[in-house]
């Protein structure tokens, strides 16, 4: 039975059209191998949407990108958007995009691939074999907690505020994400929070530890923050799931991202309740190297393998993708930002067209 | 001329009295050195105040602590007080100890000693040479902003609240301990904060800016949290002092401390705007070695060092320990928990012994 999925391309700016072409390349070989028709519609978003309408995310993109299976972003920004008032530059229209989609789960993978190990900062024994995945919750926390702002106290001095802030509700739909990943990943899942000393906190690891009862085959842990950063940094292959808040998976998120040393190679995904996900690299737009053929392609295409796994429930074909894009790396191959000694340096195309002649022979 | 100071010692629990006894003897001798006077008086603090007068922090304890120049304190805490209400446990010792002496500014020293550079995680090209300050304010943020707590919604959901919340103030006196830290160091500061989500960041970050102008010696910079998580794990060598707030410098400088691998050699030091300060080790009491002559002394020595430096500036003494202890590991001693083949073995009381002869011949 031939399944079929309506996608949005969101190509945006910068490098994003060039490392799209690839992934989307990709995903029609893997969609014949697996009896998976893809629909592809594209949408403007960022920089590119401002030279045409004026807008970072005209409403007919938020509409497309409704009516579809899953989004799949590649970049936006660039220098020649940065002097424009803020509700006006690309990245609102990232944020308009997450708002309007409901996007409140932020999944971030840090995988550590066998051939670019040595691009890590950490010692070959201490990052192999690295899987972690961490699900930061996207929507809530102290990014948007109210009260917000600069206000002067009674001794007339400036006082700056903000609110961390989770409701059970918004607890408990994050943490079903992450239960969800975990039993599709190891069966381990960490909390991570600071409940010793935030009530916010504590909400956090009661609800999370109710929440648990239901998914009797994930083990779950809990960790204060300040040890996670510790952890991550010495023994990084303790962890398999790892679910926090806003401001704590932001920074959690990068720290694992850095484990790998390769940015460059890092897909991630953002997903709501019944909106399509959105599936993108975590890299920007590269807009000194934009247009060149010189991108590095992987992360859009393993974005791609994501929007396969966690947006449309393909994880043969997600797998498939995940494999070729080893066995390329395995041949050698390289772009410039992954190049090492000895190594076939590729374009953004000839990497997509080595990757493809790879999943074409598996 | 001969300075005088009165130190208050504060042995607490565990191994505190054995590695407090080797610090007050390298003191003595580094005093005869370089004609410093040390008065010592010993005060109660954590379980040993609880056990002799049912209080974590007597009264008299906080009065000793106050007629002092400088606070020396070892360890606090053990098994057998884990069972008490939190207001009566030997941790709630150091936080009335804090409040007492309004001490606003944590210092957090992470130096790779070359000699035990193989206990890091990290490649020894990423962290030769690492020297870092973490400067993070103690008394405000998050861990202290209210509103805080658990409350009901209008839907009747639970709501954890937490605050971050500085005041011009605040910033201003951790910014003026950070800035003369960097002084006394490479000259550079890194301010980190999140000034391009959170108000109270750029609150933050505007008032470290205007205070800059009164120190032009010292470079400043400002790095986003989450970067700087990454960039310790990356290139920790940019660093050199890095000043933040309360949560942010909780994470960090546990992060920063792990990149040396041998947390057990950590020293620490909190600061007060007019009272004396504390210094002591970042790792805890360890009930399970206490009186067994098994403790490494040197975190507590480096911070006698720190408390040289930073709370009697004292600086040629604190250099002459600093050194001492890096001689006695070059000499291959250690103690059970930085062991490493074809090194000598040495107890508590022995490592103490051998760095005072190192002392006497310097
Ligand atoms: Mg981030
Ligand atoms: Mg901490």
């Amino acid at each position: 039975m031939t399944h079929n999925y309506r996608i949005t391309l969101l190509p945006g700016d910068g490098i994003g059209p060039e490392i799209m072409a690839v992934a989307v390349d990709v995903l029609k070989v893997v969609g014949k191998k697996f009896d998976i028709q893809f629909e592809f519609q594209e949408a403007l978003i960022g920089g590119a949407a401002i030279d045409a309408t004026g807008e970072p995310l005209p409403g007919s993109s938020l509409d497309t990108c409704r009516n579809s299976d899953a989004v799949l972003l590649a970049a936006i920004g660039g220098y020649k958007w940065d002097s424009l008032a803020s509700h006006l530059r690309p990245e609102a229209g990232l944020l308009g995009l997450r708002a309007g989609l409901g996007l409140f789960a932020n999944l971030r993978p840090a995988k550590i691939l066998p051939q670019l190990i040595d691009a890590s900062s950490l010692k070959r024994e201490v990052v192999e074999g690295v899987d972690i995945l961490v699900v930061r919750e996207l929507t809530g926390g102290i990014y948007f907690g109210k009260p917000k702002g600069i206000f002067e106290t009674e001794t007339g001095e400036k006082r700056g505020v903000n609110t961390m802030a989770y409701t059970e509700s918004e607890i408990e739909r994050i943490g079903r994400v992450a239960f969800e990943a975990a039993q599709k990943r190891g069966g381990k899942l960490c909390s991570v929070d600071k409940a010793n000393v935030l009530e916010v906190s504590q909400l956090w690891r009661d609800r999370i530890t109710k929440l648990a009862q239901e998914y009797p085959d994930v083990e779950l842990s809990h960790m204060y923050v300040d040890n996670a950063a510790m952890q991550l940094l010495r023994a990084p292959k303790q962890f398999d799931t790892i679910v926090t808040g806003n401001l704590f998976g932001d920074i959690l998120s990068d720290a694992a991202a850095m484990l790998t040393g390769s940015i460059g190679m890092l897909p991630s995904a953002s997903l709501g309740a019944s909106n399509p996900g959105v599936f993108e690299p975590v890299h920007g737009s590269a807009p000194d190297i934009a247009g060149q053929d010189k991108a590095n392609p992987l992360a859009q295409v393993l974005s791609a393998a994501m929007m396969l796994r966690y947006g449309l429930n393909e994880s043969t074909a997600a797998d498939h993708i995940e494999q070729g894009v080893l066995e390329v790396l395995q041949r050698g191959d390289r772009t410039g930002d992954i190049i090492s000694p000895d190594m076939n340096l590729l374009g953004c195309r000839a990497m997509g067209q080595a990757l493809i002649q790879v999943l074409e022979a598996k």
